[in-house]
């Protein structure tokens, strides 16, 4: 395989069900470290819930950790040398930003500060949102913006950033070096 | 031209208006071998009317045969190894098996298997849905979901997966030999 | 660098916050001509003006020419062979033409024709707006349709194509010879 080794940020972005959350645990799995996954999601309603155990049925062999707010903290904890963190997603945790009324542009600057200062690999799953219609409320619109926005400035400073259509990778931006 | 040539099965994703349908006719005419549309939609409005039409104006030399929910006994058929076969889309014939209340996880079953066994090239064409913002009711969340899931296995095996935008094709998935 | 030097027509593609904007203008800036930007938006509301404002803090250096339904004749008077245009963007420029019901098909034709003929280089902004879920209402699905033929069209005469994702450009065509 050609693929490059797991070092750093990487973000995987994709729509719904492309499979992005799979690709970045095959990722993780690949790279032959400990395994922790931050789950952002919190099980509110029952579609949750069954995505939850769908995807906690694939990650057997992994520690799991919850952060629904504060992520800066939970990748300040749990990130080490000999162990790849998996976040999924970011969508939701800035959904729950919002939705708690934290002052996101903080959590946001602190998010991007702990992922700058992780001591080992991260992988970051986030929703690609901006490539359909202008929504019709302005919640939505304001929504979109935020993501799009916090995709550009996770990606600016990931190492690896990879789309995810129909399961299959998409790489926008690769580590310069030879692995 | 270094394109690959049409063999086994091509999955062709693309957005609303992006040309996918062009993009497919074009592989399976560039081919030289008899060709057959297959036809998911039934024509039950104005506008599906109008882009039909439209369709089969650029498709002289076509035999058009109608698939709208049995789409794996079409394939058995209709493929053979002097014919490229076209289905045209998935997304409609998706939301055909679900609005007429099929066992969708049945004729998905079905779809595969037909696939696996064609006798001769196919190009299929579905919709990439997943890259707007979460849909307000619960249905279409549902179709989203499920056509995603759907997207992801088609490619899953095939011989070519190509993401088209504005007229021009992205290759996500390409034979692994030359031809 | 070896990205390809500024000449003829260029589409720059993306979502909503997507970085698309901001990527055209870094093409033009790194072109060292003169710089015209062609400003399609009509400031109607608060939303709109916040963006203006924005995209104006980051183009010291720029002319700005506003253009909201005549963008042909504006291609015609400002394009010159020292001198990049920037034209930000067709969605609302297309969305203009809608809503001012001027003969949308005769105004595209007429931007084709000003492209074509262009005296310098063009970089031309624009929606991808395809991959969602289909929307509800039918003059959102006709913008949809709408949109993606102009794309189409524009892509077709183009002599460099890009989709944006997340800050990061993916080249869909370029220009066949060596700069």
């Amino acid at each position: 395989m050609s693929a490059p080794a797991l070092r750093g940020v990487t973000l995987v972005l994709g729509g719904a069900r492309s499979g992005k959350s799979r690709f970045a645990e095959e990722l993780i799995e690949a790279a032959g470290l400990d395994r922790v996954y931050v789950a952002t999601a919190s099980a509110y309603d029952e579609e949750m819930r069954d995505r939850i155990s769908e995807h906690r049925a694939r990650r057997n062999g992994w520690r799991t950790v919850e952060a629904q707010h504060d992520l800066a903290g939970a990748l300040a904890s749990q990130t080490a040398p000999d162990r790849a963190v998996l976040v999924d997603c970011l969508t939701l945790w800035l959904s729950n930003v919002l939705l708690a009324e934290l002052d996101a542009p903080l959590e946001i600057e602190r998010l991007l500060g702990a992922l700058r200062a992780a001591a080992g690999p991260v992988v970051l799953v986030s929703n690609e949102v901006g490539f359909g219609i202008v929504p019709d409320n302005a919640l939505a619109r304001a929504f979109r913006d935020q993501q799009g926005r916090l995709n550009q400035r996770v990606a600016g400073l990931s190492d690896r950033v990879t789309l995810v259509a129909a399961g299959l990778p998409l790489d926008l931006k690769l580590p310069k070096e030879p692995q």
